[in-house]
């Protein structure tokens, strides 16, 4: 996945837009195969998984989180022309924006917003606003609709593993549960300990982390490159443009640095379909390439930095002050962005699969056995 | 970071090109400024850390790995031009590859690319091997340059924090020790430790994972941009690019999911050079633009997969079989990544410091106080 | 100027999207630099001189071609994120577009697109429209803007040469007559002649081609790059990929192939302020790189395909048929292509001087004298 | 065909490098397909179409122009990763370079490669030489290895059609005689003169301008984009792209400016195995996309600006004075764009052509009849 300042994608290619508290924000998005169905229906499933206000854990701003389709389709299907995605922003508080205004909240990206364009659009954080993250949901719903099309035996599942010292339960793991709960759990056992351990942080007007997990099953093999268009740098890069997210990790991931090579090799037999592997240690990827085993990924949020509890800062003017952010802000940001998460690998995986098409026509060519 | 398959960069765009066992390897280096002094002597310093055969620690195969410098400069300074940077492979040892060749070896490219390509060169891993590096060195000696001329001030310091069941005593730190020891190890108390450790595992025949962490000072205010172009999402991509890394982190990283907002927050106070901050959770990036803060940055390594315990695997015609990877390997391979990892990062910020000044000119426009 | 599919430029990157009758179109222009002025009213004015219908000489078709700037400015001025542009569609008449639904129009993309994507909006062209157009010259009012901030000197002029059998007449040429006549001519005396010959044009229900020169003046020296990012194959391209165009050319252009050494060299003495030459064959343009003087880019518009006279054809179902286009179309498509390649100029040199800020900084470091 | 500053084309990416007195220059190639048969020989073909010294029309510089492949073969065929393909300089003639060193040749890249850069390899024109050519004829021996793999019916020719006064006669037009005379001239009854008309122009110290006509017979229907990514606009970029091209056209080009509609059009009817035309002003491409049609692309090359004729310049110093370039220069270097300009169209042709298969697929969806 090519980066761009604000474009992502090589060939499927989107570009975001849009401030917190401007008229709208949206996705141009370039690149989509022709005759995909979509329609503004199906892309809103996505964004009222992401949509603010669901539930008491996450922000209460009021925003319906329509999406309009002002390009790119006719008749129900894409043309292959560039498809612009616009969602108005609706509850723009006519609030006093003065101490985001004229203070920088410590680990928000204010300061160096300022610092770098000497202007910025300080309502509601402007285009560093977690409201950014709604054009890519909209954007992932015009790539699932290509992949459903394209590799109809694909599924993405994204979900969390941690918030603060919540982690889940392994051993009770099932996707199913995920859309059974507020957080996007495969553990319905953990649900309502982490109900309590996050009434308490929103209570304290604080915040917290969170660590989310991708998993996608029934990927072709062969998707990626070998250096740098690697299938894991294009997720990778995905994950850590997505806002607060400050680690990303494929299959084993950081635990990769204890391991042996002997303990780290994903045997492999011979199944009647091709190649079976004994185990996921690579997360789906070797050499940058898909196996076909599930793609596995991992990324941490940092905890929102929009707090009740006073920290010291400084003002624009360059003067000691302390900040205490009140607003509507989401206690843990990281629950949103479970499908925001599902949204950008929806994007990597097409993206790949349009360009091994482009690299290696449609068929694989090494056939084993 | 735009990444292209096998290009990287933005402005300062690198290709990195050649196999093992091919007549040689090299990079192709586009975007350098014009009049910054370069010499095949001065890249040779660098390619000497990555080089193998530096120590027992290291692959025993001999390379000289001598850089010629083909285009791009005159009279001993860059010109502004593609700058061509070619390696001659001299150890293409003409020794049977017929395992490799035949059969996949676990946890390895081996088997992607023929899924992909239907053809590779198998000899040495070809285009996956890890000497693939060495192109990677040479060009972040040209990044290096051209950042000593731009920004003087700036520091790239890369280490190891973990291997295996090693790891750093951080109370110990001293990035001057880095040079003294075959580990790049800023704890010269942990060296003999790990030495053992790791002739352990070398006798053994296994191959073991490593942690290494990246460090920028000195890196000016603004570089970045928010969206897809963050700095971060660029460093990640640009670790997650090279061979056999599984995760990257930058600041807390993955240990973000833990904490809370109170905790994670760097807070800021007025200093007589502009802001100073109380701690460095952010690692020197927020909303994708640097700080000023050090640049903090981890990736994880896996450990190599040829190794001499058999494997269980398949051959190339579908037969189950075993595969013990005979050979000259690294039984570490994260400790030549650190030089790599360096290299990377100062391709990266030489990167980011072009475009600020194509996006908003020399100067950082907004001043605080 | 680097074309993706749908995008041009560099670091000044633009995205038209949108079909002719459609909800909207539009450009998300990415990478302009923060603190410039702008306003929806400026750009009115730029697209105001290529709507519709200003003129007997242009379609009827009602446009008011009003834009919403949707996001990337703040009190005023932009902020060095994405800006959005958007126009809505309001004449989209109720009409049978059936002919043209089961039709191909000879020398129209109708045919083309179908083939390539299978589907297509056939509405008044879909994405194939003139319309599409509208959105470059918002684009290239916010490029208008920044040039006027960083190159205060620059100045902008297009203008028609030729349509059909009319040319000017160049001892007369005077560039402050183009805005005195509908068909931007720097000849007060060629006015009456080019609307007779229209005239009769347009009653014949036919059309006719044109051809349109831009000129810069006060252009910079150095923005460009030696061999693919040469100024003038950005500038052919920029212009190329306007519809209907069919050929361009720089300075002396196709007439270079009759030309001896001796005719085409513009020779060089010192002036007071560096170097003047004796004449512009170059067209401003040397080795890819602007010199300083003006420069002039031609470019040759065919004419539109909608036309009343009957042509043979064949329908979708592969049956022969023959068609006439009804409807309100432009005699001569090349009058509103003026302003249409001067948004393009602008978007070029806009982004060669970003470029150039990336490449070698601000100042120019090559003195002479 | 995208182009970076040094690099063209989307998903078959050239990056050219080297002077023209350096050690060697060269070719990256990145994004050709896997399994392409490709070798030296076979390249050699084709550089030696441009190689010097081939009669007294062309430089006598002696180059061998000996291409190696450092990379991404295999065996005898492409394996899918980046290609390098180096050619040594030989001829290096300890010559003194000192009036060029010191002044500006009228018309040459000298002054605005100083301007820009403040340092330049003098030597033989360094980047801005026509040497620079051979590395594009290579890498386009590339793409003619691979679109004869994908696209086995498509021919492309190269032909001069205009040199100074001489033209082709187009009654006589054969391209069977391409072959058989210095000029690649379609036009066997020709060739005297224009040999005549040459040895004038070399006796006097002289040089010429050209004009070639590219022509590429059996090219898939399809290939192309709407807007930026439009077939036509990649080619105009392409040729524009050539040292001292200054004009590109399509079909009709520039004349279509004197057209009406009813002869502008391309009429259709239904032939056996899909629309056929009754002419071809549209050049082949209609919309950006191909027709099915033979493309048609005309560049015109300025005459070198190497003339024996005493110019007026300056000095780098600022001082007026003359020039006179010694050496050994071709009277039309158009001559050798020939096969330069027939490499760019096929690395072009064979971008769109996996473009095309990474947006639609390998089938072309709208079938007519």
């Amino acid at each position: 996945m090519r980066m761009s300042l604000n474009t992502f994608g090589h060939l499927f290619r989107v570009t975001t837009w849009g401030e917190s508290h401007g008229p709208a924000l949206g996705a141009t998005v370039d690149g989509c195969p022709p005759g995909v169905p979509v329609s503004a229906e199906a892309l809103q499933v996505w964004l009222d998984q992401r949509k603010p206000g669901t539930s008491r854990f996450t922000t209460q701003r009021r925003e319906a989180d329509e999406v309009e389709i002002l390009s790119g389709t006719f008749e129900g299907v894409t043309t292959g022309t560039p498809i612009q995605l616009m969602i108005r922003n609706t509850d723009q508080r006519s609030k006093d924006y003065g101490d985001i205004a004229e203070k920088f909240r410590p680990g928000h990206a204010d300061i160096t917003y300022w610092q770098k364009y000497g202007v910025r659009d300080y309502r509601g954080g402007g285009r560093s606003s977690a409201r950014e993250t709604a054009a890519r949901v909209a954007a992932g719903g015009i790539a699932r609709a290509a992949l459903a099309t394209l590799a109809p035996d694909l599924r993405i599942a994204g979900y969390m593993v941690q918030m603060g010292t919540q982690t889940i339960d392994r051993s009770r793991f099932d996707l199913e549960e995920i859309a059974n709960n507020p957080f996007f759990l495969p553990d319905a056992g953990a649900v309502e300990d982490w109900s309590s351990y996050l009434d308490g942080i929103r209570k304290a007007g604080s915040s917290v982390g969170a660590m989310i997990e991708l998993r996608a099953s029934g990927v072709p093999v062969g998707l990626g490159a070998p250096v740098y268009g690697k299938l894991d740098t294009d997720l990778a890069a995905a994950c850590m443009s997505i806002n607060a997210v400050k680690g990303v990790e494929i299959g084993e991931g950081m635990a990769a640095a204890m391991l042996t090579g002997e303990a780290n090799a994903d045997e492999i037999a011979m199944g009647p379909d091709g190649p079976v592997y004994s185990s996921n240690h690579a997360g789906g990827i070797l050499g940058g390439i898909s196996t076909g085993q599930d793609i596995v990924v991992r990324f941490a949020v940092k905890p929102t930095s929009s707090i009740l509890t006073p920290r010291k800062t400084i003002s624009r003017s360059g003067e000691d002050t302390t900040i205490v952010t009140k607003g509507r802000h989401d206690p843990c940001v990281g629950i949103r962005a479970v499908p925001v998460g599902e949204a950008m690998m929806a994007c990597v995986l097409l993206d790949h699969l349009l360009l091994h098409r482009g690299q290696v026509g449609e068929t694989l060519p090494g056939r084993i056995g």
